[in-house]
């Protein structure tokens, strides 16, 4: 009998290259809050989904540096199980619901790749990183205080694809406009069969579920932003117009569940 | 309208993680065959699939270094097309025919993980190394001849998982008794809405379909193989009783289609 | 007129793979005190360096993950300027003064290796993690309380070569018995004249020298170490016959200068 | 007594992060020649080095696809011992004597990092890749063929450095104005004693002693090449006005000895 919330199936489950659910994270991000242009990003998005008409062009880069475990103590695995990852975030509306579309992410591991597909991600293999903040005073610590800088970029495949930099202003008690939405991402698993190749075995629109979400030493600034162009991406057009407020925080929030919008395979 | 044969789709479909097929493959290769115990690896297998009893134990240790295109000059495009894997592949029976079961393998790139999950080979990354041969005579070089000797390695995440070695002696016509076998993997992506953990969304069993295969400048001689313990692997179970023949080629292949022998969600 | 501390010097000193000094540090530690055997430790001491007798075998295994800066704002080049690094150090005395010898280092970085032979720290190239923190309360953020576990690991080439967990007991307010003695290490660099191979231009037995150093958040527990055998490395012979405390703390400092004690090319 | 031609010295000399010459080398490189602006090229020589008036601005990018061997078998550990480098070649004068000097250069494994600075090369860590040439046909294979076009590109630390074209013309007996001249760099060791930074410890011409070296299977078409600007770098100023022939190439090469043609540091 065969064992694992993913494959490998193997007999004791655990080759498995993503563990079952629940999942636990636990990292920093940091986030910038952007424009782009309204009519080149809603071509992005699936059937059934539009651009928020209220904030029209609202977007958000998203950077996470964090931990992950599941049932077996996997934080103490760390070279399997931490991930660094980037996302961009759309405002948009799904029958009359705000939400934030997902076009893109990139994550720097193996088993957060499997994740992502399974939670509706539709992650890629990129070096994602981000200035860390350290206990010690020194020029190199980037403490949480007001002017503090901290930068983010991610690669993928040696083509640098997002740039980002956040001014540390003034602490802040919520996100206050940001990441007040539930993402929503699909669920793709095409078919190989000759002929159906465009009848994806799965094509589902999901919103994620997210349990025991914390936030933490939430600190707001301004923000910059660049998405250079890239060979083999279509990153770059939606980058900024207009770039807004940065931000710099913690979390921590678990996972098991998704929440299926719509079966697109119908 | 949204293109890419995988996610992320995009305005352009320029985005996938892999290209629509046809998918072709050119590459050296290293097997080692061996044998490993049939009382362990038969619990490897998936409902329907038996070890053969012709050859019970009887595996091979494959490793390959090559080079990916669709139908956009991928191969020019190295960063991202060239890749590494490893592959276990046992002596089993389907229906009275005889197949290779895949239960494990690893690669080194993204858009090969992802093309892997598609055809039913259920990778994980790896980092996969093997001596390559050159065209100019030196002690670095490891020509095509009698008594050169060729290694191979793949390790995750820090561990060392296999270790090969193959000491050439002969040129050969053909692969003799080496992958004239089909290789069945299993399709598998699961369901993460709650209660449905162990209800995968797809769960095919499949034999690959594998077009124009070439194979020339084949080198058979002597191996060596070890599959050393690792925590989070289950591989060392399958390891060597007994060691066989290695193999050294080159070869190439395309593939366009997967035939699906069974849905295991019925 | 070309510019840089460091080769490759350029017009305008940018290229440089390190920055010139004063070099700042912060970072997270993770370390695990343990006994080796002091007749095969003794072998890897340079001329002039004994062990200590009054602690004969004791010694360090030290796991960071750190941020640098030097002068240019290089801890807003995350992808670039942080590093995560492995080194042994042995109870040793120079002269009759208390040091800690460190024959092996590793680093996960280009500018950081290069850092290290500048600095006498022989360092080669290795993939090490350590368990984070994170600030958000969660299974994924392995808190700094009593009890918390972290685990370090660290490999080269494929290799795992050392493996560490430090179970958390009690917050410290200093190091006590760990890291209390000046590191020595040695400036190395041969020379390639045909006939020379054995006459190194640089070999200089050198005194660490570090400005405002911090030390903070020390928590002070359990350890457990494995030195696992591995093909290229002489790190095992040093393994653990005993483990003693572990340890976890933040530090930062800063480096501008190196005390030579002996050129031991004379 | 400790051994090892580099740091770490060891009992047994195992540990050295580079063995002891001779080294051989055996791979296949592509090359591109252009022209650079002679009056910013200069600025990358050192004393005593002129830019070739005969060729003012003629510059040669070199990819390289390696594996490498010592006295021990090194090419049997491929996961150690294969690299991929560039390299940027400017036609000079040394003393009356046609050179080719190497500014810059880049690898993507320790042991050749530190092998390239003992030789003089300034390398730091790069992400180098090539088309690949496979012995079956398919649409994969990139055969060395008229019309064969083989693409390569490094990247440093998430930024595209270089990106490269060669399309086949025909094949050639020799290289014809290709690495027809010894190659010249500078083998450079700071200090870090205070007020001695600017001061190093080693500062030498050198130029490279090549023997046996071997060049087969030689293809000469038209080259591409493009240096995008990047942050860190000083490569891009290097970058062509003009592109001429492009090159494609198996060779091989040992190495005892470098000839120090100044002392830079007196």
């Amino acid at each position: 009998m065969l064992k694992g919330f993913t494959a490998p199936r193997s007999p004791l489950g655990a080759a498995a290259l993503a563990p079952s659910p629940p999942w636990h994270f636990a990292g920093d991000a940091l986030a910038v809050e952007f424009w782009n242009d309204p009519d080149i990003s809603v071509h992005t998005l699936p059937t059934g989904v539009e651009l928020d008409k209220d904030s029209r062009g609202h977007s958000v880069a998203l950077f996470t540096d964090y931990q992950f475990t599941a049932q077996n103590n996997e934080y103490l695995d760390p070279a399997r199980y931490q991930s660094r990852g980037f996302s961009v975030l759309l405002d948009a509306i799904w029958k009359g619901t705000r939400i934030a579309w997902r076009p893109y992410c990139y994550v720097d591991n193996d088993a957060a790749l499997m994740r992502g597909w399974i939670q509706g991600y539709p992650r890629k293999f990129g070096a994602v990183h981000q200035t860390r903040t350290f206990a010690t005073a020194s020029a190199a610590s980037a403490p949480l205080a007001h002017d503090s800088r901290f930068s983010a970029c991610m690669s993928a495949h040696g083509w640098l694809l997002v740039q980002a930099r956040v001014t540390l202003r003034e602490k802040a008690e919520g996100l206050v406009g940001l990441l007040d939405r539930r993402i929503v991402g699909r669920r793709y698993f095409p078919r190989l069969s000759a002929g159906l190749h465009d009848k994806p075995a799965v094509d589902e629109l999901v919103r994620c579920v997210s349990d025991r979400l914390l936030i933490t030493n939430i600190w707001v600034g301004e923000g910059e932003l660049n998405f250079p162009e890239a060979y083999g991406e279509e990153l770059e057009v939606l980058g900024p117009l207009k770039v807004g407020r940065g931000y710099r925080f913690s979390f921590s929030y678990s996972v098991t569940d998704v929440e299926i919008l719509a079966d697109l395979t119908a």
